[in-house]
């Protein structure tokens, strides 16, 4: 099985833009966010609707940056929390730009910018397109688990909704190119206890680690981070036991999105940040900056996604976890 | 705006499958599912393990009519209705092949076979790929209406969601190529009617096969057909009504896989099949046999999705539709 399809270096990191709610403007990346609303409403009457407008925000601002028209791109790849994704296609409608549904939970910013990619490779005529990810702390709260207004108690492994968008341009020019990609497996997470995601989505990015360092010749030298989505602070601990085991030396690259978008002094997050949008805001707002400025020069980056529904585990089942990775590189330096 | 992305006809269909329940054995195309069931559960406890395990089962039968092993296919891409996507994560677990989980609601057939055909053209090791599609009646109604056990009146505008899989291998042998795909846009569907997915459909099906045409030089003629997933009687009227206005003459090639999968005499399907599951498997049962055997030659193939969720329906949003778009062409006529 050939799981990690290479690219010639062309599809680059256009633009980028990340926007965000009160949580996010307060922690440690909030300065880097392109625009954060402190209500978290985006001026709308639904949690659902905010998540919607976050996007189409985001979107715009991404545009604005790269001085594009949205007429200038082809394409459009992406996907929410929401039940059928309606954030996605609601936000994203008034655009009028081909569309690409996806659906991989938390694991969507690299699921969208590995699917948009090969639309990118697979036709050289596309210059422009466009991965948006969100997630919205209030509209996934009360779907997956309770309405916040309840006021429930969180257990130490629950981990705190982002509410946050990354949009990221893909075009023919920038520094930061998508060298390579790799879908995930579906991996039982061995558990079905839907307040401990990070557990449950550790085993599948150990398998992706581990299955890309099989497949090819790197030392893990070559890269300066790997960095999973929001595997938070116990799914962290999960991944570095199997890591050190399997390959050892390899934990000490790692880094996890979950862990550096809220200050745990400040918020009680519990075990960290998790939503597809933590591992988009992070990538937009830290990563992709230090990829540009050269202080890094390549990285792994696996978003990590918890498949799973609330009836789904109502009736029982495991929730399965599953880590797309792409390989970043600062092809300037 | 480039839409359309043309392949060099080296992807093709391999093996296809399709798996039904009672509705879908009762119907015309009955004889031509590979494995119906006729309790609609496939064994399991619960509805929607019924989905994943229909859709488990329909990879086993494409796999075992190509001779091939799970172990040979490189990339899964699937999808489903219901929340989350759960059915192929869940269904599909057990594969252990790289996954990319895509929404596209009722065009997810399209949707999934245009995503893998841009990763096979992306990556030309990749010697076998599967798209699976999957719906399932009483999961469906009990997530997005009512439970079937509520007998609830349905109006003459409401469709039958078929209990129907789809599984596609698409590998670099076969008489039948992917020639050419196109994503759809989303488009609003001018209601807020969840018995009236047809007509929120219609529009995204009119300008995908009008922007089709009028980004390419070929006549109407050069097809044979132009199908439509499930628009279902009111939706293909509706359709029509456009196409006439729009480009006088292409209705005549218009039919609607909604409108193939049951018998209206025997079944009260009201408006005609819908879900996922209805261009699956009509494609599967009906339009791939014809095209292998020569009767047909070229067809445009348009699922048709309604992008909503039972909330956005409660908020009062309108219903969005989206029809990607692929050129299926026996290429050894």
């Amino acid at each position: 099985m050939k799981r990690i399809t290479e690219l010639d270096g062309s599809i680059r990191f256009f633009s980028y833009s990340a926007v965000g709610g009160y949580e996010e403007r307060r922690g440690p990346l909030g300065e880097k966010f392109d625009y954060c609303d402190d209500s978290d409403k985006f001026g709308q009457k639904t949690w659902e609707l905010s998540e919607a407008e976050m996007g189409r925000i985001s979107l715009n601002i991404a545009l604005s940056k790269a001085k594009l028209s949205h007429e200038e791109i082809d394409i459009l790849v992406a996907g929410d929390l929401q039940n059928q994704c309606v954030s996605s296609s609601l936000g994203l409608s008034g655009f009028g730009i081909p569309y690409i549904g996806v659906y991989g939970a938390c694991s969507t910013c690299t699921e969208s910018l590995m699917v948009l990619s090969s639309f990118m490779n697979s036709n050289k005529e596309i210059k422009y397109g466009a991965a948006i990810t969100t997630s919205h702390n209030s509209a996934a709260e009360r779907q997956f688990r309770t309405p916040i207004e309840y006021g429930g108690q969180r257990t130490p492994s629950a981990q705190w909704t982002a509410t946050a968008a990354g949009s990221f341009i893909l075009g023919r020019e920038g520094n930061v190119a998508i060298k390579e990609y790799m879908p995930g497996k579906i991996i039982d997470g061995a558990t079905s206890d839907g307040s401990n995601m990070g557990a449950a989505m550790s085993f599948s990015a150990a398998d992706s680690i581990l299955s890309y360092f099989a497949e090819t010749s790197y030392p893990i030298s070559h890269f300066d981070y790997i960095i999973t989505g929001d595997l938070g602070k116990t799914g962290s601990n999960l991944l570095c036991d199997i890591l050190k085991k399997e390959k050892p030396g390899i934990e000490k690259f790692h880094i996890d999105c979950g862990m550096l978008l809220y200050d745990f002094e400040k918020k009680d997050v519990h075990s960290g940040a998790s939503g597809c949008g933590t591992s988009a805001s992070v990538l937009s707002t830290h990563f992709l900056p230090l990829l540009e400025s050269g202080e890094l020069k390549r990285v792994l980056f696996l978003s990590t996604g918890a498949l799973m529904s609330p009836s789904s585990l109502l009736q029982g089942e495991n929730i399965y976890g599953i880590a797309p990775l792409i390989f970043l590189e600062n092809i300037n330096l």
